[in-house]
């Protein structure tokens, strides 16, 4: 089972503005023009592109309510019964220690790096051994690279679009003060569609299409409006991309750990599910073990794991079993839990810049040009930082509960990165565990697979059954639930 | 039962020193030299008097493990077995609402504030009827002063000081830089024994006593070793302390929640407990109703409403019960429930300075003189003000959970105080919720209640069973737990 890495394949973003948090005081409703917007992109679009590529619906751009019931579509009575629910880890507060049996005779601990996200850090989850029989089989089968540069495909997309660029316009100016900031543009990954932007980048662009007459870094609605969408795609097509500039740096594959895997990744898989406390059908039918492997000068910008999940998203693991039509989706990784496969020589930490921050605003992650979610850059800005350590495995919640031992909203304390790897090589694997939200889906595609795996077993042998292969399938995150 | 407001009973406080929160980054290690520090203080003693006149255990001086055990003194089988869980809601995140049916047929919203300390807001949690039943009850029955001035008594407790300047030194210098900075002395508000000190205050009494030639508002060790502690007493006794110069600046009384009590008294008790989910046999052996009265120019400095826990530590409730000798004291309110009983026309809002902040530390509550504390000047820089509203209720825990089922440590973020009422008066009163940390204490403490309270039903019924009045007595927080 190769993993289809990159490639143009349509990948569809949710964005829904961030409530701003309690300003200082107590919390209050939301101050500024609540409104929402969902976003349907192609992937792998150069820079500012799309701003005229953009396939987008502009959803509920009306004054009502500013919060949209999240997490719960369809949610209610299940028609088969209610799920089990899923049980979190305490976190108590930063530096608790809690001690786990893992495997039998052999006591682990467990420490709170945050509470926002929920984050432990677990010395010595895997033995030296196993770490490089991972790193061996993971070579055995071969790395692809995480991402690719865009192809021309898009140009065919171009003409399916209908946006007006006031539209496009209003949809970036995230303060309304029609004009927009770097930061503005910048918060946008999606507008690099795989190529990282810095306000370095986005300035040189403004000089070389003539954007910016006054070189303020800001565009007025003027100047905006006076652009040539053409001059854009000239002169990204213009610029040889290097890997350094993408979102992600590395190289990657995907590791079978169903009935039948090698025991060592059964074992993980055991592993993971005593940590986790997880039902074990849901454990069992999430991804594959995904193996990355980072040279010198390999990063991971910050990202979220997992997207926001509104009433019309579908989650990748179930959509097939559900048999409903979504305008997006998202992989629904309820759980992430990262291993460190080596010891880095140099870098490589994974950060979490915003981690257990009083407030969350989506804009006050860029300020004065210093990008927090840059990990080439800024690692040494974010809040929390954690140094690879052989055998280590760390594990978070990218959602929080819901309060009715559910899956609830996205946490977007959980954005994290990787940062640049200045010596060595870096080896980490991901488990992540894919949860639906809506409860009563994740039922119905657990009895799904049950019934499968029931008829038949001996698909799950080998390098993937059907339905996971399905999934392994190398759509990288920042192309499916990415801003914008 | 009329409440002993003040005097100069004896009271213990404890003081460990908190741990540095990850600065940053990962969560380190304790960097500052690993000592903690138990003191005994005599209440009510002027500023500085008590560098002279603290009766200290200076514990563990040494550079041993400095995070001892905490909140779990004589924690292990129990043997009468297991005291039941304590639920504790869930916050999920800021702005989060859930409903609650906490009287037949009504709903309440419950609207979560805080994660740290966990905190939560109901309106309506009482009737406008009810508010005023608890103001008149509390006003036939009288209040006193929350805090009086200190008396001469404790020229007495002088004469049994035995502590060298040297080893005072050494307990202020909290950075252990060989100087007394401003806020170094500050913080220990024990050291004001009731008076409430300021930076300006603190520099008028060292220019008073010419503590400090060079007026820089640092004490040097040399300059400190000239003191006469004698001079500080004249000084302090020569000055006329007015009630807005007090920690707290309050009047308060004790209203009785038992069984036998008048019937809004007891539906309020029932309403605590669905919405605390305590276990009845706690909230039934709890403190009274505290009610509280800030005229215009009222205040109360922030404050913690219980004191960390030690193994040397025993709690009020159960301390007679447990029969055991205990040098230090503290109130282990696990819970506080505070409802405003009326609309206030200007200030007098609750302020959680630190709440929800990224990381605590004692030294960073005051910064350049703006002290976070201080609720007469500092309220609009607090993290979190809760504007008191008729009938609504906040609650709060004053400790985390230890991870399995039971009280852990306290909540440094629990940090709260009235702010100054600028117009008009305010009334509120004060559910506490008393667990003992240690559990088995907390169940012995519940079988002998249980046992007196089928013995002898009447005693319950009146103004107060033995039991209680014994705990109702005034034995203000600040005078019981805070540093120094």
């Amino acid at each position: 089972m190769a993993a289809a890495a990159g490639g143009a394949a349509a990948a569809a973003a949710a964005e829904g503005r961030p409530l701003p948090g309690p300003p200082g005081g107590r919390p209050r409703p939301v101050c500024s023009r609540p409104y929402f917007v969902v976003l349907m992109v192609f992937a792998h679009l150069y820079v500012l592109n799309v701003l005229g590529l953009l396939l987008f619906v502009h959803l509920s751009a009306g004054d009502g309510d500013p919060h949209p019931p999240p997490a719960t579509p369809g949610r209610g009575p299940s028609p088969a019964g209610p799920a089990a629910a899923l049980p979190r880890r305490e976190g108590i507060k930063v530096g608790h220690e809690q001690r786990l049996e893992l495997v039998p005779g052999r006591a682990h601990a467990m420490r709170t790096l945050s509470l926002k996200p929920l984050l432990f850090e677990i010395p010595d989850f895997l033995t030296e051994e196993e770490c490089k029989l991972i790193i061996h089989l993971a070579q055995l089968k071969g790395l692809q690279k995480s991402q690719i540069l865009p192809t021309e495909d898009y140009e065919e997309a171009l003409e399916m679009i209908e946006i007006s660029q006031m539209d496009i316009f209003n949809l970036l100016d995230h303060n309304q003060d029609g004009q927009l900031q770097l930061k503005e543009v910048l918060t946008h990954t999606r507008l690099g569609s795989g190529r990282w932007m810095t306000p370095e980048s986005v300035r040189e662009m403004y000089a070389a299409v003539k954007a910016d007459p006054d070189g303020n870094g800001v565009l007025s609605l003027e100047e905006f409006k006076q652009l040539n969408i053409r001059d854009f795609h000239k002169y990204m097509g213009s610029r040889t991309v290097k890997m350094s500039e993408l979102v992600r740096n590395s190289q990657h594959t995907w590791l079978y750990q169903g009935e039948g895997a090698h025991h060592v990744m059964r074992a993980i898989r055991q592993r993971v599910m005593r940590l986790t406390r997880l039902p074990p059908e849901i454990v069992e039918h999430s991804e594959p073990l995904q193996v990355v492997r980072y040279d010198q000068g390999g990063h991971y910008h910050a990202h979220m794991d997992s997207g926001p999940v509104f009433p019309e998203t579908a989650c990748s693991h179930t959509k097939l079993v559900a048999n409903e039509s979504a305008p997006f989706e998202t992989s629904c990784r309820y759980v992430t839990v990262l291993f460190y496969l080596n010891n880095v020589t140099g870098g490589g930490e994974t950060v979490f810049p915003i981690a257990d921050n009083r407030t969350y605003e989506e804009m006050s992650l860029i300020q004065n040009d210093v990008d927090l979610r840059d990990t080439r850059k800024n690692c040494d800005k974010g809040n929390l930082r954690v140094k690879p350590r052989q055998g280590t495995a760390v594990f978070w919640y990218n959602y929080l509960s819901d309060g009715e031992g559910w899956v609830g909203e996205l946490d977007e304390y959980a954005l994290h990165g990787g940062c640049l790897v200045t010596q060595g090589t870096k080896w980490v694997a991901n488990n992540w565990i894919n949860v639906d939200p809506n409860r009563r889906r994740q039922l119905q595609f657990q009895q799904e697979m049950a019934r499968y795996t029931g008829e038949d077993v001996d698909a799950g042998a080998g390098e993937g059954a059907a339905g996971q292969s399905e999934r392994a399938v190398d759509t990288p995150d920042s192309d499916k639930h990415a801003e914008l």
